[in-house]
């Protein structure tokens, strides 16, 4: 039985990317569903952070990254940069399945029914919130949904040097929300993570809007929802138990982001190569 | 006489080039000073920030701006980028000047006398510190001089979201410099502000320095430097008194950055341009 389920198993790698590191908290949520699965993940560490660049370029980059993975023999991509998920538009790249990251954030948005006056709050970087993916995209499927966003550029750099639970994580909060309406008016069910840098903050986030008087808050982690997207339409197969291989290409690799990277991937991480787009 | 001066002027223009905005700082002390030169500024914004890269990723990306600015006919070129100055290697590039900001800081540094038991601070990124280009060239001319250095990395982020005076950016200080044998003993006589980002930032690192008792602190502005170096050694004549060009280049254009140039520059901008290297 083991034998059948591991000979129908395709063993190409997943491909996964971001601008940079952020992309490790998708990578987590494959990596502990999908054990037996190979990975391929992408940062463009020479060229992040994504979120301030202008659709152009965006687009360029994530061409030259999406090529470069299917150079590498990948049996589908998950696009684990919000940013660079808004440029992607279509499911299918030259031949391959594309998971992105807005419409697997809105599915998991939607799991949860939240009451018609309470609003949904979309934290994203400023190309995100700019493009209105998200805004177009509930607006498709949920069209009564209040929508409110925010900008929290400092998020990414914070995460980045790992003050996941800091003063200066706090004080940014602060800066973003304090006196926002959707804060003030204590009516907020659900917050996307509209970033893949921001799960790392989650437990952060939480501490906050509790200190707001806002509780049990659905935050949408779009690493679930590609996860679920994946297992919904991609057939997988449960593979025979042996452990996958995790292999990280960086465009820049700096003893920095090595360490970086090994502090917040909750996977064995096989090996780590610099390459060239 | 002013036609005269005019006539020995050589009015093609001055290339200063930064990983993003942060040399505007050292735009700003050029065109205060040399009002009636032309300027071509270039931000690689699509590909910043510098400072947490690899120096053979800075090389490539140096010596491809280089190029450009030599493409637009520059005169000279002042890297107005200290983690990008670490790989500039010559003072002439295909038969240019170039100056940087390693050996105008230092000389920045040396005009003051600080007494043998003080201590220099030297405040800039990972990649600046770890080449270790400040240390060297201070060690050259100044054997004596006992330095400590902080990587700051959050403090561009900080100034690129214009924060200059805020609690994030007081916070941001906390984290660094609190602590730190070189402030607990309060023996500091310079402070090296070694990334363009930071002369942004001076005021709020004085009131910080005197918050912990150090007053009178030279804090070194390398742009300073640069202009000092580009008057002494380029043999520069006076203009005629017309009012020099400036033209921005940015790799990547968003109105964001658009938004922060003209927070940060005092100079008048005459174009911007969008341009691929």
């Amino acid at each position: 039985m083991s034998l059948e389920l591991s000979s129908s198993h395709d063993p190409r790698p997943i491909g996964i990317f971001d601008s940079g590191i952020g992309g490790v908290s998708v990578l987590n949520c494959f990596a502990e569903k999908f054990p037996g699965e190979n990975f391929i993940y992408c940062g463009d560490t020479a060229r992040l952070p994504y979120g301030n660049k202008s659709p152009e370029t965006i687009q360029r980059y994530c061409e030259q990254i999406l090529d470069f993975l299917l150079q590498q023999n990948v049996k589908m991509v998950v696009v684990a940069c919000n940013t660079a998920s808004t440029q992607i538009r279509t499911p299918i790249y030259k031949g391959i399945p594309v998971i992105e990251m807005i419409s697997s954030g809105v599915n998991e948005l939607m799991k949860k029914k939240s009451s018609p006056t309470s609003q949904t709050l979309l934290l994203a970087t400023r190309s995100t919130i700019l493009s209105k993916s998200y805004q177009n995209k509930i607006q498709s499927v949920a069209p009564s949904t209040q929508l409110a966003s925010i900008a929290c550029p400092l998020f990414v750099p914070l995460v980045e040097e790992g003050l996941l639970d800091h003063r200066m994580t706090d004080e940014a909060m602060n800066l973003y929300f304090s006196n926002h309406p959707a804060l003030v008016q204590k009516n907020i069910s659900s917050v996307i993570l509209g970033c893949t840098h921001y799960p790392f903050l989650k437990p952060s986030l939480e501490k906050y809007f509790a200190t707001q008087g806002l509780h049990q808050i659905h935050f949408v982690d779009c690493g679930l929802g590609a996860v679920e997207a994946f297992t919904q339409n991609h057939n997988v197969k449960k593979n025979n138990g042996s452990q996958g291989k995790v292999k990280i290409c960086l465009t820049d690799h700096s003893d920095y982001f090595h360490q970086i990277l090994q502090k917040l991937a909750r996977f064995k991480i096989d090996s780590v190569e610099t390459v060239q787009l």
